[in-house]
């Protein structure tokens, strides 16, 4: 005898919504055993027949989306339909009703969450996104319940399969970025308009999401710095190899470490995603292909780590599915009325100008090799206060141009990017000279 | 104004304890703000006036722990005793009054878990036990919530940061155990009589209420076939580095994978901790230092990892304080009356035997340096169904014996046990033959 019926509302059957249906039925005998729950599916909408998945016939399907969620059967709504302004409606008439909704709507999110939580809290009701960020990885529930006795220093992710496949096989093949997307593309890891992932949009919205819950604010995808990958050079993640290094995209949230810890709450947040250069020791170095990573920073916990499958069919349904069991037993933490910073996301982020960040760098030029060039160099980089921590030249391939690599202790973005329009000024540089951003390991191994 | 004044009575203060107080009292606010929940501190319970901590004048301090229980005013109760005994009638009395218990432990809710779980049922109260695995690592949520909807085929963890730290000191500077033991004492990794880590009864402990909440059974720890770590050999880690391996000591539990999907519920369970080839690319063998990990195989999910510090004051009184604050919001799954199954634990593990595990091996024998030697080893194993994979032979150091590095196909532990008793009864074998289990790296990389 189960403990309740929970009838199911699901919109949109496409790769993740039919890995929800194939876990409510072959598990739903497990999940009744485990959870006294006994979900039933009363629709699965789609917009036209022509979206059917092939087991339509054995399944309540419609593609009248409204009726299915006003059906008094459907006390859950899991809106699988992507994109914007449907979405949102239909999630907004779900809401409206007092329905829980469960979504994986990255986009939507990054772009009207606050105001999705707070029309849930107005309703009594809550939204559920574990899935929206990290795939399988139950990442939200870790930031919201987990550590919620921490004050969260930092979130560094790897949260782009695409991307992280790509530059996986860059650095095991030396291959070029065009011919690892063509290898992504092909064994399904990228899109045929790889666009949304590669310019790191996809990671963006992501950090959105989850610096929101970590810092309490409201982060919008636009404050957000964005570098994607498709400009990056395999020269460079030999280079940073040869150095200790791998290149990861890496989605960064930090508190500015200049603040007292009275004031954290409300110093300001660096908020950025681009091409790094991660320590070979750091854990993050060794995620591999499709996986996703998460590390976070507590004051507590110090340094954890999350790792899985951040995409595709089955990962992803798991996330939904135990969004739904908790959406049931009114367990997800946005179902809390006590809970009450976490869906009022009202106050803005303070976003620290991209041109204040502190960072370490990677620099490559093209030099002419000849006697004078380095100083110039060094001269340029002294004359902004950056300091080198190491240099590397080679020998040219070319006669013209040889590369020189140079390391820097931590310096100011604004500064570096002064000193790098000198160096591209200086007749005997090739510009443009590169620039990428070293995030070193954590420093932790002490005992308490 | 808060939305609960939620009474706390700390039952001992000594590490953790420690800690919990410093989280409630630097972060009350913030845990107001974040979840509603005004945390007071009502009692800190310690056995003698010489168990006082530092701070004990600002401090609730009491010798009668069971009046702190008993008191209305404390809502929730903090078991960080220790011990069996005394945590127990502890737990029970706070239980028996309806009151939720929080404990960090292991020993305890390995031998009397499913006991004190029922009991908690009976008195329509809990149990939350997040610290008592992995430290602040949430990964009891994790089982029980992020992966709800999987069938989790294999848990392989790094649990014991003890252990973790001697090998990495053992693989870093190709240590003996004795000097990296010694190590580990003066950097407060290890304890003057660190026999509970390093014999593996800490990870074993903690791999029964693991595998107890994974399988949905009753898991003991003498059903956990054990070897520590305190007779490993810098030779064998010199050898399995050479090999493409990592040596860790691995808490694992997996489900017999020669059952069909329909009796998966009951197919029985390998339970195991030893030391363990890892291979170089598993992420795995990347856990440094005291860092803990464990690596989950959900049938929906994939391979999912989790990391962070498996013990020490802060990160283990972060686990405390989020189920402080689960368990103040109803929210800890042990509360749902409809998680009727995790808390029942009365079937007990149907157990693989360990002779039946199969596995891959990697032997060492001394040999004398004498033609046909090999060709007795290898028949010895041939006579036992047991295949080879690779072989590593080194000139001696000294002239009697040469180390021989052998690795098998998969085969059966009954089987393994045999030939070795088979090889070191040969003339020309100087027993007795080391021999270790390799664990191969996810064959996942595929897209779905």
């Amino acid at each position: 005898m189960p403990d309740k019926t929970v009838g199911v509302a699901l919109l949109g059957c496409g790769t993740v919504g039919g890995g929800v249906v194939n876990i409510l039925r072959d598990h739903h005998d497990t999940l009744l055993r485990r959870t006294g729950l006994d979900f039933q599916l009363r629709h699965v909408a789609v917009k036209g027949p022509e979206d059917y998945p092939p087991n339509a016939a054995q399944l309540p399907m419609t593609t009248d989306a409204n009726s299915a969620i006003d059906d008094p059967d459907s006390h859950v709504v899991i809106e699988l339909v992507g994109g914007i302004t449907v979405a949102n409606a239909f999630i907004e008439r779900a809401l409206r009703l007092g329905k829980p909704v469960i979504t994986a709507n990255k986009s939507l999110l990054a772009l009207r969450g606050h105001e999705l939580f707070a029309l849930a809290r107005q309703h009594n009701t809550c939204v559920a996104f574990e899935a929206s960020v990290g795939g399988g990885i139950p990442i939200i529930d870790a930031v919201l319940r987990g550590l919620v006795a921490n004050r969260i220093d930092a979130i560094l992710g790897i949260v782009n399969g695409t991307c992280n496949f790509i530059l996986t096989q860059m650095t095991r093949h030396a291959w070029s970025y065009d011919h690892a997307l063509k290898e992504a593309q092909k064994q399904g890891f990228a899109e045929a308009n790889p666009t949304l992932d590669v310019s790191g949009r996809d990671a963006a919205q992501k950090l959105a999401i989850l610096a929101s819950l970590a810092f309490n604010v409201r982060v919008a995808e636009s404050d957000i710095h964005l570098e994607g990958i498709d400009r990056l050079q395999p020269d460079d993640i030999l280079f940073a190899k040869e150095l200790g290094y791998v290149i990861k995209l890496l989605a960064i949230a930090e508190r500015n470490p200049n603040h007292s810890p009275a004031t954290a709450e409300h110093s300001s947040l660096s908020l950025r995603v681009h091409p790094t250069l991660v320590h070979k020791d750091d854990v993050l170095a060794d995620v591999a292909g499709p996986f996703n990573a998460i590390s976070i920073y507590g004051h507590a916990l110090g340094h954890a780590l999350f790792y899985g499958r951040g995409a595709g069919r089955t990962p992803t349904a798991s996330a939904v599915v135990a969004d739904l069991v908790g959406v049931a037993l009114g367990a997800t933490p946005l179902t809390f009325k006590q809970l009450r910073t976490y869906p009022d996301l009202t106050p803005k982020a303070n976003v620290l100008p991209f041109d204040q960040l502190r960072s370490r760098y990677y620099i490559r030029l093209m030099a002419h090799d000849r006697p004078g060039v380095l100083a110039q160099v060094t001269a340029a980089l002294g004359r902004h206060a950056i300091s080198l921590s190491a240099i590397l030249q080679r020998e040219g391939r070319d006669a013209d141009h040889v590369p020189v690599v140079i390391t820097t202790h931590a310096a100011n973005e604004g500064a570096m990017q002064a000193a790098l329009a000198e160096i591209d000024a200086l007749p005997a540089i090739a510009p443009p000279t590169v620039c990428l951003r070293i995030v070193d390991p954590p420093t932790e191994f002490a005992a308490d």
